[in-house]
């Protein structure tokens, strides 16, 4: 590898971990606003969103330079994909942030529905899935991704569990039903996030081991 | 442009067309099952997924030998990056009409809630804006593009309409609630749809104009 390549890659590197603690900040406060029900957090999560779209497109501008300039081939190439491709997964994280900061708003305006336990703890996982996913790429370490992608159905069962709940609290009364609803798109957006998480493991594998498991079943080797 | 070169990218690009009739189809057939209450037809986009997924993976090792072998740069490097990123939208498209398929499955096991009139009005539009979305790129015509973007609204304030409809059925009897959360969760998904048919649209332009109108507000000029 050519030295001025690394250092152009290192850069959009760098851009790429400052965009990833961007999104991470942005569900930590999302997720702390609805449990503090501190609608000024929320709405700096919201306003935050603007900064995350214009460094992405920042990124994506960076690995399209690097592309064209550099030419780069085989494992550089791959790499510069999944820069391309967990730039896009970020930005769609963010804004699954800025959706649970609009619905802690509007949670804040009426009293609690009930004490929040399963979806500070989907939360708990989806983040540390965001930031392992994101920490087997900086390591090149397809096993922890591979760890990622498992922990996915856990966030899914925790998800159909939380619904199956909220659906009761709807039943008993329905004043419940506005606030339910908010909790089970909140619910949502947090089964998206470790989706998306998932995807960037699956990137990084891809990547690593230049086969992908994107999808269960498969197993595709790239060609030659 | 090398005529190998222009080879090669009409391949991906025909693949890439057989990628968007499978999604639109997937959307179409979702829908119809819904409004028909027909299992068998919501099974079969379940089922049909899996190629769709390894269509993906298909166009994905596709658009990777060609920036390999061939190095393209300007236009040509543009419209393959274009190309990887709408493959990943078109897929995502396939993913929410399986999600919608899967609700289908579950409303045709009990009475209908009420006629379907804004849903099956939502998924019209959605899918005009997926099929415009497409043929803005065939056609490298960032007018209809733009066009795609601005409908982007539409949806999301019919999906507002639905869900406050669907929250006072919620609230007239809780019988109604589980069905309820089912039509709001595929309304959501509509949106979805319609989002990845501007995210197309917004690479279109990009790859047209040579500059982003990712995120409103932002009118940045790639770097030369």
């Amino acid at each position: 590898m050519e030295r001025h390549l690394d250092n152009e890659i290192n850069h959009v590197k760098e851009s790429l971990l400052k965009m990833a603690g961007l999104a991470e900040a942005a569900i930590d406060k999302a997720i702390r606003a609805l449990k503090e029900r501190d609608t000024q957090l929320a709405r700096e999560v919201i306003d935050q969103d603007q900064a995350i779209n214009e460094l992405e497109i920042e990124i994506e501008n960076g690995c399209f330079t690097l592309l064209a300039r550099q030419q780069p081939v085989a494992a550089d190439l791959r790499f510069i994909m999944a820069l391309v491709k967990i730039n896009n997964d970020l930005e769609r994280v963010a804004d699954h942030a800025v959706n649970i900061a609009q619905k802690a708003v509007s949670l804040a305006e009426s009293v609690p529905l009930k004490p929040l336990i399963d979806i500070p703890h989907m939360a708990d996982i989806a983040q540390e899935m965001l930031r392992n996913s994101l920490d087997s790429f900086i390591r090149h370490d397809a096993a922890l991704a591979r760890q990622v992608c498992e922990r996915d159905d856990v966030v899914d069962a925790l998800d159909e569990q939380v619904q199956r709940e909220l659906i009761t609290y709807m039943m008993q009364d329905h004043k419940n039903i506005s606030r339910a609803l908010d909790l089970t798109l909140i619910s949502k957006n947090l089964e998206r996030i470790a989706d998306l998480s998932t995807n960037i493991s699956e990137e990084v594998i891809f990547f690593v081991e230049a086969r992908t498991i994107k999808h269960k079943h498969l197993d595709v080797h790239i060609r030659p």
